[in-house]
Order: structure tokens, then C-alpha cells, then sequence
């Protein structure tokens, strides 16, 4: 069973009340009696699935921990309120090696204003394993969804693809470091939270459909699709490269496409929105693909089909 | 550094807004505007830690995994909304165990009413590790804290202490199992919350402090004491005990006070009450001290310490 039945089996299974948008978007979405609504989001990082101890500082782990999850409440659109922190902790983990770590979890929650609400502090018999919860506030009905994609909407990314995947592979095959390197590193071990352009994005009626992106768009554009029931066309020649990556790419002979399409954890938001809005948005975007009727994804300008990063 | 060190080092690091009452508590209290409170709380189990998977049933895990959260709810009086559980899972884990895990799951939400709102499933390189989330709602002012305990409250419990550590002690040294045995068996893996309990004490204004009984009573009544400022005063002779555990003990030359003390994941309220009030409680509980102005702990009818369960 992959990651994506395994979570509709249990969507079934548990029926929920029915002004509770729940198991299947960025985050679930409960309905306040003050003209909000709270939205919450839950990851679990573990140590040899998600991250090599040896290869990220304590500081990054600390940050990439909390961005991941404010990047689920930016994705809907919504305002970070406040975040959870758990922690099991092995024997191997020194107490600096916790400051630095907690270093970092504050730096960006300060940089974005998130306070830390609580947690859970316990013994892990040897893998290192985080897990973090973040609610959030939108407006109600203005939280943006996966499946509320129309036919016809534009497809666009708030930034540039695939420089969190250069970024690892640079790491996983120990390239030398110059600037373009380090550059594409720090975008893979301290990704910032597209928050401030959610907020704008969710003001916008014509904006429909939006998520984050954190598996690739092979992957997250299918949730879209899926949820939506709707299908794709995506422009691979109009996809937002940085100067830095495309030049790492060159250096080394890898595929920018394929790292852009296959490789996750950008935390761009991607969106859809009706043609006629999308020139009057005041966010920096760009326009990858179009919404269609029938249930297809097509990849104009490859032969190839990208699936992006699944966890299982 | 311990487990309750380190709390209060994060603590220390990340400041929070006024209104919110944050790390230290069995929950998080958000105020919100339309005359509630949110309560969150999470908690992780790693295997190996937390739980043995050949001990274990994938149905009392799943129950307990919810159980152990619901249970921080009550503990301050709230009215569990929701949950969100995150789960990483290692190959070896068949999909017939993860039916029989979510259908535990599924069984003590609906006995509750509360619907399980979204989560996270992952990989894990060798140990399941489970992180459940659960948010509740209280009226403004009425969730009870452990920092509110008053000198000569009485000290009381919702019900019998010392069965879950009972029926760990029948799994880890395994006696042979008659009725007793399986009753504390039950206690132990397919622990109640005390909701109904929780929702009603919160009513009273003279139930001063509250916090469930999750490291047992020689750890927990110490967090009350610390909180609050206080000391207290626990009559050892007084402790409610089934008759199931008083059996199973003395067949197996055990002993039940200190089962009941230092044995944790009873999942009892421990609270503390003005003694005019007490005499009026509508929910069943037992008198087992009381708190005193100053900062000691004496355990009355024993002349050991008791420290409780510590998960480093």
C-alpha cells in the first residue's frame, strides 16, 4: 500500500463532521463561531527516512522542522498562530547539539512571529524522531483548497523549482562547494515558508486551487488533479529555474527538469486562478500550465512522466 | 538533563504571548473570541520506548495511542474536537496490522465522538513511531491547570491507582493470566480517559488544579507542587485499589503501594479541591491528601519517596 491509499483507506474509515474539511488537504480545517477558521497540520520527521544526522547541523534540522509546517498553513493561505513540538530523543543527542537545534526552531519561529505552544519531550531507543503540529488562522470559507481547481485556470509556482533538489544532491554526491553550491544547500536545509504570499493569494477569489509544494510537482500536481477532479497540462519549457541551479546543472551534467519536476521540498506554493485575475495579482508568480476538463496530465516539451518524491 | 530540565529550558527560550498559557501543562490554551478556549496537546511513542510491538495488539495500540491524548483533555476539563495522528512506519509493518491499528483508533473515537481531522504517514527506516495530536475546546477561564492548587485543598483521585503498573508487571514478568490478571491487562493496554469526569469537575470553581495521572502520583503530584508552589501531604494508606491488583500482588508477593505510586499511565484525574466543595462533587473520587503551604512532600504510611515513572 503507497503513502497516498494508505491515507484514503483511512479517509473512509473515519467520517467526519460535515463543516470539518478534514484527511486529505494541506491541513484540516474546523470552523471558529468568530469568523475564522483553525487550521492544523502535523509532520513527523525520522532520523534515516528524512534527514542524515551526519549531513544536516542541528540548526538547519531545527528550522526545516518548523518551515515544513508553517509551509502547510501558507499553503491554505492561512496566518501561523502557534506551533508543537515533539521530540524523541536518543542517548547519542548531547545537550548542545538540543541548544542548536532549538536555535534554529526559534530563529525562524521568531522571524515569522510563531510562538512555541508546547510539545512532548520523551526517550527514543536510537533514531532521532521530530514531530511537529502547527495551527493557523484564515478567514472563513478563505482557506484555499486542493480541490477546488476549475477548468481553465492558469497553473503557477511563487518561485523558482528544484533548487532544494540540487541542493541535496549536491550534498548526497559530495560536490565541490562554491557559491552556486552553497547557495542551493542553504535552500534545501533552510527553505522559507511561502506565508506572507499565501496570505495575499487567499484575499483573491479567482485564486482556486492552492498547496505547497514539498514532493515535486509530478507528485503535488496530481493532488490537485485528484481532488479536483480535474486534469493538466504543464508547460516543462516555462518552469522557473534560479541562475545558481541551472549553472550547478551544467557543471555536473544533471537534468534541470527532472530535478524540478521529480525532486520535492521547495515549499513554492502552487496554485490556480482564473485567467482574467491572474494579471491583477500582487505576488510575484509564475504562469507553468493550465487546468483542463478531462482527467489527463500532460508534460508539453518532455516525453517523459515525472511522479516526484513519494515516501514509500 | 531529564525530561522535565529540558521543558524547562525550552521554555525558558521561546517567549509566549500573554493570553496563551503554553509549555508546562497537560495542554497548550489558546483564548479564542467567541467565549471558548483551545486546548492542544500532542504526544509521540516510539518503539521501544513506549511500546513493545510483539507485546501489544495493533488494536490496543491504536486505542491507547488516542487514549494517552484524549486523556491531556480531560485532564484539564476540556471537551476533545478532533484529532490528528501521524504515523511512521517501517516496512515491516503489514497492512493488515495497520487495519487492525486504525480500527483501535477508530473504536475510541467514535465511543468519544471525536473525529480523527488529518496527520501524516511516513516512512521509518526500522521502529513504528506514532504522534497523535488531539485539540479541545473549554469555556474561557474554566480549563483547570496545575498551577492553581490553594494550601489545604484535599487531594483526590477519579478512581483506582496502580492497575495499568499491575498489568505491565503481569506482561514483563508473565504470570499466568486469570481474570485479575487480565483485568489489569486491559487496564493497561485499553486505558479510559476520563472525560465525562474532566468536563463535569471543570464546573466547579472550587477544583482548583487537575492534570491526569500519566507518570503516577510520585511523579505528577510534584508538578502540581512545583506550579502551583506548594507542598502536599499524601496519606499512602488512603490510595484506592482495586481489588483485582490487591489479589494479583499478593499472589505474586508484589507490593500495591508501590505499584500505585511509582507505576505510571493510570490515566486517572488527580485534583485538588476546596474541602467545603469537595463534599458536593457529583463525579466518584477519593480523598488522598492534601496540599500544604509549604514546599515538601510527605508521603503519610510509607517511609520511602516515591519519584514516579521518568521517561530519561
Amino acid at each position: 500500500m503507497d503513502e497516498f491509499s494508505l491515507i484514503e483507506k483511512i479517509r473512509k474509515g473515519f467520517p467526519i463532521p460535515e463543516d470539518i474539511t478534514g484527511i486529505g488537504d494541506d491541513c484540516a480545517i474546523i470552523p471558529q463561531h468568530d469568523g475564522f477558521e483553525t487550521l492544523i497540520s502535523t509532520d513527523m520527521l525520522v532520523e534515516g527516512s528524512h534527514f542524515i544526522l551526519d549531513e544536516i547541523s542541528p540548526f538547519q534540522l531545527g528550522w526545516k522542522s518548523a518551515a515544513v509546517n508553517f509551509s502547510d498553513i501558507a499553503a491554505m493561505g492561512g496566518k501561523p498562530e502557534g506551533s508543537f513540538l515533539a521530540l524523541a530523543l536518543p542517548s547519542k543527542i548531547r545537550n548542545s547539539w538540543i541548544d542548536d537545534f532549538m536555535d534554529g526552531y526559534r530563529t525562524i519561529s521568531m522571524k515569522y512571529g510563531i510562538p512555541l505552544l508546547g510539545g512532548d519531550t520523551t526517550s527514543s531507543p536510537d533514531r532521532l524522531t521530530i514531530c511537529v503540529t502547527v495551527m493557523g488562522k484564515a478567514g472563513i470559507g478563505k482557506a484555499k483548497r486542493r480541490s477546488t481547481a476549475k477548468a481553465d485556470d492558469l497553473i503557477c509556482v511563487t518561485g523558482c523549482l528544484g533548487d532544494s533538489a540540487g541542493g541535496l544532491a549536491v550534498v548526497l554526491k559530495g560536490y565541490e562547494r562554491h557559491s552556486d553550491e552553497e547557495y542551493l544547500v542553504e535552500k534545501h536545509y533552510l527553505p522559507e515558508p511561502r506565508i506572507e504570499e499565501g496570505m495575499i493569494l487567499a484575499g483573491y477569489e479567482g485564486v482556486h486551487a492552492m498547496m505547497d509544494i514539498s514532493d515535486g510537482i509530478g507528485s503535488d500536481i496530481r493532488h490537485i488533479m485528484e481532488e479536483s477532479g480535474v486534469g493538466a497540462i504543464i508547460d516543462t519549457c516555462a518552469l522557473p529555474h534560479s541562475p545558481q541551479l541551472v549553472r550547478m546543472c551544467s557543471r555536473h551534467g544533471l537534468n534541470v527538469k527532472d530535478l524540478s519536476l521529480e525532486g520535492g521540498e521547495d515549499y513554492e506554493l502552487l496554485f490556480t486562478v482564473d485567467p482574467a485575475v491572474e494579471r491583477t495579482l500582487e505576488v510575484k508568480h509564475y504562469v507553468i500550465g493550465r487546468i483542463t476538463s478531462d482527467s489527463r496530465l500532460e508534460w508539453k516539451g518532455s516525453d517523459k512522466d515525472y511522479m516526484g518524491f513519494r515516501h514509500f
